[in-house]
């Protein structure tokens, strides 16, 4: 679906014919959503735009801005969160989102539904101030920004599951935790492959390379510059935290299979030499034959005796583990 | 083998001699596969090649663009997975692809069967339009884009290895998952060592360095460029998510002893007292000697109250384990 | 709050009046901590300052010096230790200076109360000497100064802890030291967030790039962009310190392990064969039956030579232990 | 020893003195090897060599290329692995190689027997065309040719060493594998110290910075420096490849732990229950006393089915561990 | 206390003056130690010496060198290792050492006395032939040499602590061992501190940045630039072996756990079947009230039938044991 405005002096108009808008005075801005090939060829023809840069949408390009001689195209990504069953590749969703920059139009074009830019094409058509008195360029600089924006969003998902892990690693820490851990990393991973050629891409229009960028408008390029550099670096952190809660979760493993050990040890190294006393006097040496054959058996305070020594060594024992800090 | 093409104005020429080949107006391109040290000479001399760019071609040397006086030497690497009984070496096998690009000709060598290259001379021979009315820079773009496009297909078996890896260690971690993780480790250090001297010596034909290549060919050359950086980027994604595969099997083993600890720990502690308790009374003191011995094996309850006592032991600790998780 | 205070010549007057402040001969100092939208406007309108930077102060942005046709815009961050109950984010607390520098003129503004800033206005409103004889571009600097020295403030409370850290794991290693050393990680991420875009914006300065900044000023700008420096590689070694604490600590945890196990083992290797013996004697073979059958039992030294023979057991083992270094 | 060889047009006359080698006609070699500080005097007095290149020859400095006013001058290092009984600086045996290249003569000196520039001499005594026909420089790029092939031998014994290692791993990993692990380590740790400076030196003749380089042997040298570019990358990936080896040696270990934990509690959760239920029928209690002290003693089938009850709990544990893949 | 010489043509004169030092012809070498405010001030005064210079050697300041209108200010530090009970600041000690260098004049500046500093001034006033010629650049020259060798002491002593660490830790591996290892990194990352802005520090007098430096002279920077850059390579070196030797550390520890689990498994796995044999002929059924009860006790080889099995048993374990390589 194509859209095309005129606007200038305050004023827009819509139009059904894109030679008939690019003719128009003032600034043209043809918008395309769920396009089909027809129609950006259609596009393509009127704008002079290079074939290479069409192709680009179609297929899964990284993020960039390229200078061709009478425009500037701009691609970039939008990202969306794709929890679940998925693999690698599919753990953020990315859609393109095309803009080419010319002197005094602009065209956008997304293969998919885009909500994001549709919020500018609103905001030029219910006559936002700003927008309608500044060029072409500044309506690209609009979209670029609340695509941007939507990253945070993004990190703001991905940082809430982070506390989450963060509490789950101190509290609960098991099989399923290890597992959002490393979902959570594939999907800084994933992520941070859309935020790196963005960050170059809209460098490009913060250092007002393209001729269309007028240098007024550079330095609100250089704002969604700095919003990006802020992305990439919270995209680092966030590693760095998901690798920290990796390491405490891998301790607490330890340290559980650490406290496994010592009740084992204190169970059975108190009970061991017990059971080793009792076995002695369960021996059957025959009293009878020799007043060396188990004379104990035969006392008359044997068996309180016997546990009293028991009971004395379970109680250092125990006082043993206490003080190297087992019980 | 060598082939020698002319083409130019829409028609496709076959020559059986370079000299009159290169002499034809036109476009000449000479392909040459599987070629003889002689056949090598024979072109350089026809075409006055360097002969350090000979020697590389038959040496293990890194793609490069290297540029001489009057043509440009591009040379390139086709990469295959070498699963299987390899050492690090052998892990990816390459094959070089040599390309000459002068002004108004291209000779291209290889030195095995490049079935890649001989998809673009088919394209040439049925009559291509784009690749017939352009010159020798985009019949270069076109050789290697397909060599680097193969690199995509390599990428695609290393991640579908990658997925099933993360699966098996999800499932059934064992010594043979380590080993594929090794494995895939090994071939994407040694696909990394191909990509990063590709992604230069590409660097070099898409800034237009040689003026071999036309401007409007640089486009294409910064499409297979941006390729490569989209390739050298997936390769480092791939190792990190390879070291998550590898920490995740890591983490199950110490669970899988956690969890070998916990099952012995149980069972020892449970039945270590009660084996005790059961010494006691099968020692072997004399009753008769003194009412101090033994008296309760005696008692009329004393066997079931021992029991009992045993019963109680058991379940307070297995109480005891469920409360800490261990059953 | 807005203060607007003139000086020059050694003098100082305090205006109430933005206009005539600005109108003053001499170098005027606008002041505004915890400002309201309005004064803000008031301060924008009446120096030019642009829409942008007034938006920078209110969001979370990172530390930076923007040039503008007429004046600099620095944008600084006081950073302050939150610890407790934090989310990452809230780890270090931050409160944004933000500095316009003209010709003649310095605009100040702090969101919130801001000590730090309210020092170098005592300073000017006392007046000392060396602040009232150079222009504004030394007052930013003493501003940028005081902010900066609060930052070793925090470190000297991040080391402090690393120390506590580094005793801690030394003596009593237990969870709460782990979660002690990555809550210091934790804030040394955060504050890095803070100090490397702090350490760009300075390095403007120090350069000299903004035409606001007299030559002579420079070497203190150079001043402060080395303290940033040092702030920067010390959050860079207290990070490499803090894994050093935490690589002890699990080590201790290992340790620990196997000093558990080695408790286990000696005294159930010693006390397991002995048990057996002891078990061998007291089975129930009939003597009567055969004279092959447990004739120990009948034998007069049968009883003291099987404690000797468990005793030279135990012994010999307990020997054995001690060579292997077990106990 | 020096020798001094004056070459041009295809012809060889070797010299016995300083002086009148250097006036002769043609490019003058001078090659000095286990020299005495004498005889380097002589030479540096002959040919105008600064002090401090002489110093660098006999200090373990690292390979560098420095230009003076009218020679350049290039310290390579010949390496050797040293394996056995070495501290770290000793595990690549490194002996200087000093070019002093000037406009149409070249002194090379090394400090001790150099077999690699040995092979160059007598490849210009042997009458070698390529090198005769050629200027000082491309004998330089000769020697620096020769010792940079010796690093690709030195890589291949080390490769040799991590496939063996690689092997050793898998199939019988104990300590002696980690310390030849650790002593790979160390060569590349120690082999890197080495390439990385010489690849700068190459680079800068690569480069031709040097006046005394023509413009035709740069390609020589450029084709060298990738040499060293490859041998560096080498080094990296074969550190890459042996922390991977030492990855699986100690998961090997853990393996190991996991396996005996496994055995012992195979065997003592099996044995350990059945132990009690023996030690229960053999408590003395009086079955005289009372009925309810131990009937099963005096039962019928009161043994087999002890025996049957014992088969089957060793039977149910069998199976459980089976299940759980213990055994 | 200062030191005023001033030397040229070979010859050195003392004086008491500052101001007639400088005045006089030659080269005016200040040198100042154990300096006093009030000393200092007197110096600045006559030199022109700019203040923040004089602040940076009281305060701890990273190396650098400054370029002032008039002269250049390098300020080094001397570093010595302060082994025992130290925080991490004080693991190496350091002393400023501070140098302005003007056209024909060099002021020397140290906080407390410097032994290495000592060393020059002696081999000027003993009349040193190469100090004497040559220009203020060249004396500054001697003074870093000498603090950057003191560097390379330091590093030996750094390098033997870690051959003794490697030995230990192959040999008596302990907790010592770990803290000695902790104690090394603390050191080198400590010195590093120093390290690297040193080398920048010098790399600008290398380059011959400041008017002041010589042409002739920058050689001999560059060769001290050459000792830094090796001694930063060191010290990254010198970091990876300790990484190194911790690995090897904690590998022990495993491999202790290890054996200790395996000891512990053949005990138990042997002896607990035994004693479970043992157990089931302890039972007191009656033979008497039923031919199926016990029947082996009245057998005539029952005993040592019982005893053969067991030691078939035990033969069978053990060897069982021995081929998984755990006896």
């Amino acid at each position: 679906m194509i859209t095309a405005i005129v606007y200038g002096d305050g004023e827009t108009t819509e139009y059904d014919d894109l030679a008939s808008a690019r003719a128009a005075a003032g600034t043209t801005w043809i918008h395309a959503t769920e396009v089909t090939d027809a129609e950006l060829d259609a596009i393509a023809d009127e704008f002079d735009i290079h074939g290479l840069a069409i192709d680009d949408l179609g297929n899964d390009v990284r993020a960039k801005t390229e200078e061709f001689p009478d425009h500037t195209f701009v691609l970039l990504k939008t990202a969306t969160l794709a929890r679940g069953e998925t693999t690698f590749r599919e753990e953020v969703a990315t859609s393109p989102v095309g803009i080419f920059l010319g002197d005094d139009w602009i065209v956008s074009v997304t293969t998919g539904a885009a909500p994001v830019v549709e919020r500018v094409r609103r905001a030029v058509a219910s006559g936002d101030e700003r927008l309608l008195h500044r060029g072409a360029d500044f309506t690209a600089y609009r979209i670029i920004d609340v695509v941007v924006d939507d990253y945070f969003d993004l990190l703001d998902r991905i940082e809430d599951e982070i506390e989450a892990i963060e509490e789950d690693v101190l509290e609960t820490p098991d099989r399923a935790t290890l597992e959002r851990i490393n979902s959570v990393r594939r999907e800084l991973l994933s992520f941070r492959k859309q935020v790196w050629p963005a960050r170059e891409a809209v460098g490009v229009l913060a250092r007002g390379d393209p001729d269309e960028v007028d240098p007024d408008t550079e330095k609100y390029f250089r704002d969604v510059y700095d919003h990006l550099v802020q992305i990439a670096d919270l995209t680092e952190t966030y590693r760095d935290l998901v690798s920290g809660a990796r390491d405490i979760y891998l301790n607490a493993l330890s340290q559980s299979t650490n406290e496994v050990m010592k009740t084992l040890t204190v169970v059975a190294t108190i009970f061991i030499p017990l059971t080793f006393v009792a076995g002695v006097y369960g021996m059957n040496f025959d009293p009878a034959a020799s007043p060396y054959n188990m004379p104990e058996l035969g006392w008359g305070y044997g068996y309180p005796a016997v546990l009293v020594v028991m009971a004395l060594i379970a109680v250092a024992m125990a006082a043993h583990f206490r003080r190297r800090g087992y019980i």
